[in-house]
């Protein structure tokens, strides 16, 4: 298969999709909607999970894990969170299968129907709300601050490598709390907690906001959002924690009894994070000849070509090249050192740039004489000739530099294609034109919400958390604001 | 509910479902036979998982992500696979629901039935050959070495935590390679990795050996198998490695270009553990006052319980606690400071002796005044007054000292409970009184493995690797034997 790559300008979705299977992150199974997630890949989604346990851990929360499978009647219990996600899932119906009587294979076992079906969860907080009822009795058992890592299935019918796969991965946590300002505050913690993985392992900047009613998780009294902007000038919503009121402790009678010795509902937050943000990476840092990874992320952070005519030359520079990769991993900083016989320099150079290993250092006879290595830089595509002396220094100082490098390329594109606009035509014309964000005044209404979703396609992303009170008028119907939100066509 | 459990003497099989749910390890859930792990039992797992993860990154080894649906077909396409696997599972025939006219809840909705069904995992070997066949082509695409920490379903009509559920975590490592050789190498590595994780880990000593062909995997020319002693004297197969031939290659028609330029067939290994193994380390170790945890295993390896009648003594001792913390926490040892005031110190000494925590230091304001700390041991259940200038070191020391005689302790009895017999009569005696492995002579056959399995419920657990050749005659048919085997009831 050819590396190269169809170019961003040329054609960006095709461009993703390429890029997505030409590195090795992921391709598309046997079965529809299902995707395979590919070594490489999950090296970098395993760096996210473990960054993101640790935040998670650090703010008190612990990891448990409930069923795959839920009930359907589970569904129903809350009303409007069967509306939103009981409908397009896998239904498991029957638990056996036989063989054929006529000997062509193994077919269903009409006998082994379950009495009740069971979902394949698309989200816990049915399964889990019916299992927090077990748990809490007194408010000494509270608050639970409970995180799982788990797979997730929903029937989706157009999907996409990590952005919308029927199966995906994420983390979801599910709190339980006595007072509604501690669940609110817990919410936005973890929508900060969120912002703060972005921001500082993604190097992808974010915009915290709030969703409106309509965009809310089926089930919440307010969604916390925090959005990206892609380099197409889409945007993507990058996690979601959700203040969900006592919804679902009313619907599976969860109570406890307070300090005072009352009977109340619990208070409950949820919040995700999924296989979804390296759809966000990719499109965030990428470029025409491949991934570009922050160094925080990347599996491989240093990769090590030596270049050689014989076996003699290659053991001369394996020797330096093994001391490097000590001195590297002293520092904590991952290293491979490619001596694959079976791939040529060029060969290997061309691999690791479509793999956006963030630093290559290439070594030859030459180097070994003028105790020089190559070092080239994936986000700028550049090289120079660097002293063997220092160069551990020099590599950690880059790495740094290369992290906040891309956070500050992409938070300037998404400055530049923030634009305020106050009447309608602009709005559709900067849409149009720019894309990005498009911050504008808006009614509060959700008719106006609808007919500029169904003129343009752009949806309100979110309503700013730091954006301040300005007295305005939408763009769409004229009528007072007190606010800006942001538009965005989206992912 | 009480913390009192039923003896092991009582009634073993009780004791444990009793000791799983009273020490927060896990509970069944709203759904038949699917497990709740608690976030205390998660924390176990999670050990377990790391040090796992670690030792097959060491070995070469990378992690991936395969769907957890599997095509109805692709079970048939390997004739033993599909006898073995393909029977007890979850069928997911359709993708939606849809709100019953009758306004009832959520019904199937029967237009969107899929035209083939998905099985929801029992093990992953058909969909990852289905992917593995793209992924090699030639000689330099071999070794895949790959692993997958996944959640797989088996129907199971009569479960039992841990044990035996329909859903249960596992790893699956699924590898590829170009010679027969290497794949039996591989095989025998990870069987000796799981060995060495058992033992030095879990504090469970286990013996290594090959399974009969009627006990194999199905697929698997050869199936490694660690095997464990419980405290009850039945056997429990802890992990397994498959060498698979070159089944699943020609079912999925995986080959590769050989550096001679020939097509050949790839050869397979697969090998997994699940959180079957929470079950062994629990029935290896605790005792009737509860669990007991080897340290290396144990989410909090010291807790420090506060004595004190007032304010000013806890505020007094918390100052010493944190200080221990602090020199505990830089050892590398997790500790806990349950300063909870909505529980008392005795509520919590119970507390912790059911949970396993190996260490616990109690402190009170006399302790203060003579510089002691009283520290309990969770193993031997004996406690003893220590000064708490070189505290640090003697917990350090102590912590190996329990895992050592831990694994000391389990190794006597499984020694003790090894019995050799040369003649049914004893065989049977030693079974229904003694209990434990029972290592015999068999001639090898499958009528005489299946007869005895009818008469005594005693199924061949190995053919352990280090056995001594020697001549002798089956103990049910009397023909020649050259080796012994290893027999006990099993988990």
């Amino acid at each position: 298969m050819s590396k190269k790559l169809t170019t961003r300008s040329e054609d960006y979705s095709k461009w993703y999709n390429e890029l997505v299977v030409k590195a090795d992150l992921a391709e598309n199974s046997g079965v529809r909607g299902c995707m395979v997630i590919k070594p490489y890949g999950f090296a970098i989604w395993e760096k996210m999970q473990a960054e993101l346990d640790r935040m998670f851990k650090e703010t008190g929360h612990e990891n448990a894990y409930f069923p795959l499978f839920i009930p359907k009647s589970y569904f129903s219990k809350e009303a409007s969170h069967v509306e939103g996600f009981a409908k397009e899932c896998a239904v498991v119906t029957h638990y056996r299968l036989k063989n054929a009587e006529d000997g062509s294979g193994v077919i269903v076992d009409e006998d082994a129907k379950l009495e009740e079906e069971l979902i394949v969860r698309p989200t816990s907080e049915t399964i889990i709300w019916d299992t927090y009822r077990k748990w809490v009795e007194s408010y000494r058992d509270l608050p639970l601050l409970i995180n799982q890592w788990a797979n997730v299935v929903r029937w989706e019918m157009r999907t996409r490598l990590f952005l919308r796969t029927a199966e995906f991965l994420w983390q979801e946590g599910h709190t339980a709390h006595a007072t509604k300002d501690e669940a609110v505050a817990e919410a936005e913690q973890m929508q900060r907690v969120y912002a703060d993985f972005a921001e500082n392992f993604m190097a992808m900047p974010v915009i915290k906001g709030t969703k409106t009613e309509s965009e809310r998780f089926a089930g919440a009294l307010e969604t916390y959002t925090i959005e990206a902007l892609m380099q197409d000038g889409k945007a993507l919503q990058a996690g979601t924690s959700h203040f969900l009121g006592q919804n679902f402790a009313k619907a599976f009678d969860v109570k406890f009894t307070s300090r005072e010795g009352k009977q109340e509902y619990v208070w409950a937050t949820s919040w995700g994070v999924s296989t979804r943000l390296m759809g966000a990476l990719v499109m965030t840092h990428s470029d025409d000849n491949g991934l570009v990874l922050p160094p925080k992320l990347a599996p491989i952070q240093v990769v090590i070509v030596p270049i050689y005519r014989n076996e003699e030359q290659l053991d001369a520079i394996s020797v330096k090249a093994k001391e490097i990769m000590a001195d590297l991993k002293a520092k904590g900083i991952s290293v491979k050192f490619d001596n694959r016989d079976t791939y040529k320099p060029g060969w290997k150079f061309a691999e690791y740039e479509l793999k956006g290993v963030p630093l290559r250092i290439g070594i030859g006879p030459r180097d070994l004489e003028n105790g020089n290595v190559e070092l080239a830089r994936r986000d700028t595509l550049t090289k120079e000739l660097v002293k063997q002396e220092g160069l551990i220094d020099v590599i950690e100082n880059l790495l740094v530099e290369i992290q906040e490098r891309l956070f500050n390329r992409a938070d300037d594109y998404r400055n530049e294609h923030l634009t305020e606009v106050n009447s309608f035509n602009e709005f559709k014309e900067v849409l149009e034109t720019k894309g990005g964000f498009v911050s504008a005044h808006w009614d509060g209404t959700k008719e106006t919400e609808d007919k500029i979703k169904e003129l343009t396609k752009a949806t309100i992303r979110c309503i700013p958390i730091d954006e301040k009170l300005e007295e305005g008028n939408c763009v769409f119907s004229g009528e007072p604001s007190t606010k800006r939100v942001l538009f965005a066509k989206a992912y």
